[in-house]
């Protein structure tokens, strides 16, 4: 309970509920408002519709793949989804990440118990198993990233998301970022004007090209803080490790100078990444400049949209890798099938 | 010479200027550059005049007028046009700002000293002497920044910089923004991502309207601790005070933030806003939320250029006062006439 208590800044004790006055469990500076675990636990599942709505994120008919880590946010957001009355299944990446911490195999007990208690299907890639090769082996041997694995993570996941949901025919692809997240990539972006970058953020990526599935993130108006609350209060096990690659990265860097920034002016995260939402809304960005806008084709070797003259990226990280097993071969589990 | 010597980060005693093997007095990170004395001198004013020719900002041709404030930056700003053979003439603006320490009395002093020693002439506009009110006084009675005399001293200084710049045929205006300056402010445009605020900063300020006259910033490359080191190793004398309102600034605030980042990744202020420049320059932005492109005319009051319906922004903080000295009447001195 210390942990929970701890959520309630300044004067803790006095701490109300503004809903029903009874002792608050947590106070959001950033919106004046402290609430108690019942109330906060509406409120939650009540922001993150509004969210959805607001951008036109999906509706009741649509069939929603949720990208679960194992982490706080995207089991959360499962969570939310089902107390919101939304159908959505769950896709996990197995990435063959240890780090000395088993990091991989233990966040997929995480998004499988969680799967098997709420009875939800979930859908495992397995990549060592399917390409022969863990992330963090394959970036040894590529250029990409300086032999840090995380960009090939990023790729090896994106691509596998989209993958999953076109062959199951999901409509929209949902991610649990959060509002720290969102904001220190748009910090990330805007620290180094990277226009391209800085166009395509946004809170729902179209489907505007052929091959390529909707992509939504419904936390990113909920603060880190908030959805570690969530998780806490609700009872929802997940892997406390941070990624033992992400360590030192500068998006983690990034958040640290957010969240100073956030500690003397409480509410400047959220104001930076909607005013950035507005701006851009409001026509501040030239559209000249969207490098993206070329033409799509299928990759020769997995069928995925790509820009590049042959192979996709992803499949071009294999081509010289003689022995890998077949890339066709994908495992998909309900709950009560899952293998590993 | 302690405060000099400590100028040099790291290593202080291997640091060695590059250019001559002499010991360094400065250790410049963000360029990986020591130099010692002579050579340090010597590089600043050629950042400067690449800045110049980099902006288009002037020529030999053009008659300049430098906005000093017995600051470091504008009278390191002086002190280099003169090495670099311009012909500059200088702007002092008295605010009558106290504030304890009596800040307007002392940095008119340092400005008076620099000019006369160096043969320079000085402009003189004494905003209490010739609208009987200090800049605090205007500020307690209007609106403009609640109070805090910011945003009136902003207002009155651009005022009386276009006009006297208009009065004595300035083709262009000098400030001595340094970098750091110009990173803070697009910091905050961008933090709160104003977008009218963002398409305009700039090295160079077009006078691009009837009754404008073009501003440029120099020292717009060179980092706050570069000039100050200038200044000492110049032996040029400045107020060492900031102004007794800036405490507590967001402007100074995030300046803060900047130097964090900077001390963590050396160079990311310049990056900062040199990837703003180039991603502006390659036209991220769209032109069509450039609110400032409605149609100027004369102020009837002063004459001014003004998008405001009636009077402008300045002469309207008067409206209200009925026994004000004439405003028409404008304190004008080389260093021989001075009087206050």
């Amino acid at each position: 309970m210390l942990a929970i208590v701890s959520l309630v800044q300044g004067k803790r004790s006095q701490m109300r509920c503004r809903k029903c006055g009874e002792k608050a469990v947590i106070n959001m500076r950033q919106h004046k408002l402290a609430l108690c675990t019942a109330h906060f636990l509406d409120w939650v599942p009540e922001q993150v519709e509004h969210a959805i709505r607001r951008y036109d994120m999906f509706t009741h008919h649509d069939r929603l793949l949720v990208a679960v880590s194992g982490g706080k946010d995207s089991l959360s957001l499962w969570d939310i989804l089902q107390r919101l009355g939304y159908s959505a299944d769950g896709l996990y990446i197995g990435l063959g990440i240890d780090g000395g911490v088993s990091y991989s195999v233990n966040s997929f007990e995480y998004a499988r118990s969680f799967a098997q208690e709420h009875d939800l299907k979930l859908h495992v890639v397995d990549i060592p198993a399917e390409y022969g090769e863990s992330i963090q082996a394959i970036a040894m041997r590529t250029h990409r990233g300086h032999y840090k694995p995380c960009s090939v993570c990023g790729l090896t996941k994106r691509h596998a998301m989209n993958r999953i949901a076109r062959q199951y025919n999901y409509s929209v692809l949902l991610t649990g970022h959060n509002l720290d997240d969102e904001a220190a990539i748009l910090f990330g972006n805007t620290i180094n004007w990277l226009g391209p970058y800085l166009i395509h953020q946004s809170p729902v990526l179209e489907a505007d090209k052929p091959g390529l599935v909707r992509k939504v993130k419904p936390l990113c108006r909920m603060y880190e803080r908030e959805m570690a609350a969530y998780a806490l209060l609700r009872g929802i096990s997940y892997i406390h490790d941070e990624c033992p690659f992400a360590k030192d990265s500068t998006s983690i860097y990034h958040k640290e100078l957010l969240n100073k920034l956030e500690s003397d002016r409480p509410g400047a995260k959220l104001n930076f990444y909607l005013s950035f939402l507005r701006a851009r809304r409001d026509g501040l960005f030239s559209s000249s400049i969207d490098d993206q806008a070329e033409f799509l084709h299928a990759c020769p070797e997995c069928g995925q949209p790509t820009s590049a003259p042959g192979l996709c990226a992803f499949c071009r990280m294999f081509v010289q890798v003689e022995d890998r097993p077949d890339s066709g071969q994908l495992m998909d589990h309900d709950h009560t099938q899952l293998e590993k």
